[in-house]
Formats: C-alpha cells, sequence, structure tokens
C-alpha cells in the first residue's frame, strides 16, 4: 500500500492516518469540515490536498449513519482499489449498501476495538490500535485483494485481525460492551436516589460495576441505536435469569424448607454460571487469567509512597503483574493489592516487609 | 474496656482480638472448635483459658445461623457487660433474639465492612478493619454504656463507625454489594458458552463489570439466604428497568419515527440516571471521586517497567492518585494509565517523554 485516502478526519480517522503516514504511506485528508481536514494535515497525518488519481484504500470513517452515503459517493467516483469503514457496528451497514445496489467486491467492513474518551482529531495518536482487536467482516464477494489490503493496515497500524461475519461481530459487540454497558447504569441508577448512609458502605466491588456507567450518553445512545436488536436479545436473556434469581431469593424467604431448599440451589446455578463465563474473560495478553496471588501493603498519602513500592519490589527482581489501589472511607490510608506470580508472593512480601512496609498478605 | 471475650475465632473474631491484645485488652478466646480457637491464641491475639470473672466486652464472631444461640447461652451465663455480634445480615438476628424474650440492652448488632478472599484465624491481621466502615445498629433499648464499648472497639479496630438502623443496613448493603454481586454473575453468565471469537472481543469494561463474580459461591449463598428480601426487591425493580429498556430498544428499531424518538429517549434516561447514580459511588477517601487526568504510558512486558515509570514519576514530583493497567490482547505488551491531579499530567507526561517513555495522552 502507497496511498491512501481517510474520508472523516475524527479520531479513528485521524489515528489511522497518522499511523500511515508514519509508515511512508502517503496519505489524503478528507472531512465534511474541511477545518477539521486541516487540523489532521497539521498533525503530520497527511495532505488535506486531493489525491491526483486512485490511490490504494480508502478509509471511510464518518460517523455510522454516514458511513453508506460517503461510501456509496466514493465508490461511485472510484476513488480507490479497495474501501474499508471502520464504523463500531456491521450488519445494518452492509445491508444499507447492498441496498444501493452497488457493487461490493471492492468494499470490507472492519470495526478497530479501540476508542477513548476524547474524540475529534486532536485526540488521535498513532499507537491507538496497538495490540487491540481489529474485526474485519469478508464476505464471499469480497476481492482478496481489498482483503489483504485491509489486513496491511491492520498489520500496519500492530493491531489483532479478527475475522468474523458482519452479524457475528454485532452479536459480539452486543455481548462484551453494549449489553455490560447498559446494566452498568441501571445498577448505578439504584443509587441515585440511595441514602447517603447506603452509598456511604460502597466498596470496590460495586465501585467496579458502575465505572462504565459514567460514559457520556450521547455517544452510547448512537452505539446503541445502530444496534438495537442483538442488545434486546441479551437483556432479554438476562431479565429472565433476573426473573428466577427473584423466585430463588422469594424461595429462601419461604417458611417451606422445600422451597428453601430450591431457592439456594437457584442462587447457586446463577452464581456457578457466572463463575463459568467470568473464567473466559481474557485476562493478560487475550490469554485466560492467570492466578496471581495478591501481596496487599497498606499506604498513607504521601506522596511518592506508590514509587517507593515499586521500586523496592523492582529491587527484590519481582515483576508486578497488576495493580489495583483501594482507598479505605474517611481517611487518608489506603491499601494498594500487588498481584504477582504465586512464587513470587512471598518474596515481595519479605522484601517488602524488610523495607518497613506494612503487609496484609 | 480493659478485658473481652471473642467468641468465634475465625477470620473477624480473630482480627478483632489480635487488634484489642495488641491495644493492650486482656483478650480471651472461645471457638465451638478448640484448636480453632489454639491456633487465634498461639498467633497473639488472646489466651484460650477461660476468664475468671464478668468481662467488659463479648464479641459474638460466628457464623450468622448461630449467633442467636450463641449471644442467648453467653447472655444468660452473664460472661461480660456488653455484647455484639458482627454478622453481616442485622434485622433477621435482631428479631430472632427478640423472639427468644432476652433483655437486649447490653446487646448491640454490628458489622465491619471488611472481608477476604480467605477465612478462618490464619488469615487473620490486626489491621483488617483499618478506614472501614464499621455499622453499629443501636436501638432505644441499646445502654448507652454498651454503645460506648462498641465504638471504644471500632476506633481501637481504626474503623469508621456509621450508626444504622438494623433494617436499614440490610437494605443499604443489598443495595451497595449483594445485588450487584448477583449482577455481575448474570452478565458474566451469559459469557458461558458464548463463541471464542466474541470472547476475544472483551475489553476492561467487561472485565470490570464482571470481576466480582469470581467469588466464592458457598460463600455468597450464606450471606444471600440471610438477606434475600431486599435483594429481591432491588432485583425486581431493576427487572422493571430492564424490560424498559428491551422496549426502547425495540422503539429504535421500528420503522415508525415516533417509536424510534421514544425509543431513544428511553435509552438516554437510562444512560443518564446511571450518571447520576455513578457520581454517587465514593472514590478516594469516602468523598466524591475527583476528576483526575490520564496519562496513559505504553510499556512491553519486561520486568521492572513498572517500578521504572513510578520511580519516574516520583522524581518528577508528581503523585499518582490511582493505577489502572490495561493488557493488550494477544501481545506482549500494555497501557498503564496512570491517574493524576489535572494540573501535575502536564508535569508527568513531559518527564516520561524525557526518560523515554511513549505517552499516549
Amino acid at each position: 500500500m502507497r496511498t491512501a485516502l481517510v474520508m472523516g478526519t475524527g479520531l479513528i480517522g485521524t489515528s489511522a492516518a497518522l499511523t500511515l503516514a508514519s509508515r511512508g504511506v502517503t496519505v489524503y485528508l478528507t472531512d465534511h469540515d474541511p477545518e477539521q481536514a486541516r487540523t489532521a494535515a497539521a498533525l503530520g497525518a497527511g495532505t488535506d490536498a486531493a489525491p491526483e488519481g486512485r490511490v490504494d484504500l480508502a478509509v471511510i470513517a464518518v460517523p455510522p449513519a454516514h458511513v453508506a452515503a460517503t461510501l456509496a459517493d466514493a465508490m461511485r467516483r472510484g476513488v480507490a482499489r479497495g474501501y474499508l469503514d471502520v464504523a463500531s457496528v456491521k450488519g445494518g451497514p452492509r445491508r444499507e449498501l447492498e441496498a444501493l445496489g452497488l457493487d461490493l467486491s471492492a468494499y470490507i467492513g472492519t470495526h478497530p476495538m479501540s476508542g477513548r474518551e476524547r474524540s475529534g482529531p486532536l485526540a488521535a495518536t498513532a499507537d491507538l490500535f496497538e495490540g487491540r482487536p481489529w474485526v474485519l467482516t469478508p464476505t464471499r464477494d469480497t476481492d482478496t485483494e481489498v482483503l489483504n489490503l485491509a489486513l496491511e493496515l491492520v498489520a500496519l497500524c500492530r493491531a489483532v485481525p479478527v475475522v468474523m461475519d458482519a452479524d457475528a461481530h454485532d452479536r459480539a459487540v452486543a455481548l462484551v460492551s453494549h449489553m455490560p454497558h447498559l446494566v452498568s447504569s441501571m445498577v448505578a441508577a439504584r443509587l441515585e436516589h440511595a441514602e447517603d448512609t447506603a452509598v456511604r458502605l460502597c466498596g470496590q466491588g460495586i465501585r467496579d460495576v458502575t465505572r462504565i456507567a459514567a460514559s457520556d450518553p450521547r455517544m452510547w445512545i448512537d452505539i446503541l441505536s445502530a444496534n438495537p436488536g442483538p442488545v434486546a436479545d441479551l437483556l432479554a436473556e438476562l431479565s429472565a435469569d433476573l426473573d428466577e434469581t427473584v423466585r430463588a431469593l422469594r424461595g429462601l424467604q419461604s417458611a417451606d424448607e422445600d422451597k428453601r431448599l430450591g431457592g439456594a440451589t437457584g442462587i447457586e446455578d446463577v452464581l456457578r454460571r457466572g463463575n463459568a463465563g467470568q473464567v473466559r474473560v481474557p485476562g493478560k495478553h487475550g490469554s485466560a487469567p492467570t492466578t496471581y496471588e495478591i501481596v496487599a501493603v497498606l499506604i498513607n498519602d504521601q506522596p511518592g509512597q506508590l514509587a517507593r513500592i515499586f521500586a523496592d519490589a523492582g529491587m527484590a527482581g519481582v515483576n508486578i503483574e497488576d495493580v489495583r489501589i483501594e482507598h479505605a472511607t474517611g481517611q487518608q490510608a489506603g491499601l494498594v493489592q500487588l498481584m504477582v506470580e504465586p512464587r513470587a508472593a512471598p518474596v515481595l512480601s519479605a522484601a517488602l516487609r524488610e523495607r518497613g512496609w506494612s503487609i496484609r498478605q
């Protein structure tokens, strides 16, 4: 790939353009707002001049609702050898394109699984896609040459290509992203009018469950509007599970021992299925989570405490795999949980204790 | 308080005993398994000999189902001036005690909000309660002297006392702990039979939502069995919300524009209520979460990288408030998100860049 046209210079378009430009590809930039394209060009993402001939790859990075029209226009003008879009939903847009009667052999739908809280060209970075999955949804009609152009783009961005059917992709993101997002919002919503005293009892569990509920509603309305069917199906499944669980809990309240036993069995069932599903969530490096041992260290709020812990751990030759900081309620103190390989845990505990840290192993 | 009797030398009882003993209180230990009490004594938590006279405070730290019987027996024998229990549910046990016709003026129900993955005396630590809320549920019948004994225990354990009504406590823990736990399990359960390709797309969001679904089902069946009513009520509320959301999503799929608009409004409503609830979750030091700026640093998997980052941040005089490590899929690389006060972010970015780190700000 020697030339590319990036249509839409928001976060994703500009990030892809920055990466391509840094790898020696000549990148042309367009945006319905020429000022945005100028900004992207000023950042080193390419030029906002028009390409002189047909480019190798056109990257359509406009908002989901505009993909079909932008792509149809670009294809009719024959601006590129291959075309791809990067919208977060793939089934609906493909059907829109098919309905327009276009020859789609030169097109492939894709979805890089990276995002940020911020948007626009100024938020773009050349390493946005590094190590992240980038879904490709070729069909039997997709030219091999176009699939290879897309794979080259993914490789240049150092992302990890994952080939999927468009509708399977939409169901997958509903499962791993859209449904959990709405559920997190609904759990958090229960706190809106809760008493202050109750809210004071919040710990790390609910903090984690509700973290993503802090996201911008406008962005999420767009995402969910593009994928309502699969998300609704999953929430309906969840609703059935929820009703079963309410029944099991009511059973536990019963005076009848059989009902209580049935209730306990129902609760155990949902907890065990939760265990089985949780284990599948990829941890480090996309593999099944290794079981790390936790070494917990008490800190106060003095600057530099974390730095000292990490330096002391480094001195002991221990690699810290993950870290979680849990702050205490109403006190200037907290607990740092260091996750390490099981055989490293006693080494680390001893080393930190020796250096004066208070360990809760 | 000069003398205490700890009845039940599991994690909580032994931890309280260790703290009291370290503060100079004479602690007597009993357990239905004398071996457990001997272990606790060997750890320095007190003596497993019988007290010679009436002690100041009896701490009942037996499993929830045994609280009433143990307490009734201790009260009938008049072993202490004041009595408290530490079970995680408070309304039911109190009603059980009332049904036994005991004079409860010398009793107060309490719940220290600390726990660990491990249990038993060997998991105990003198700092288990430091900075954690410790709920006290006095009634109008509770002697002030007994309330003060409980407050003294909480102060000696360096916990934060929170006074609540017993039933309000049970509703609060249902809200901030038991309900989120079951919801996390139900979201995780959706992954049990998901396709491998879908599971590969999991990111930090679902990882956080499902983290607590990894907990031990047996422990959680006990917890939920002691508090089924309030948990069922909350799940029923959530179920109504869920059904509304499914309706809103189906509206978004409709050909009718009014229905689509209604759907979008419904989705926006749940997302906004989620925002409003999430803001209330206490962050650092039990206060509303401060908005930190994130400085994201790319790392590879070489040992000592985190230590170097923290040391470099310390050298720049920047206090890191929180940290999150996000590992890349299928690659030996990851992203460390350092959360710092907004005005410290540019300082930290510049300092780390200067020292050769790759920053994604």
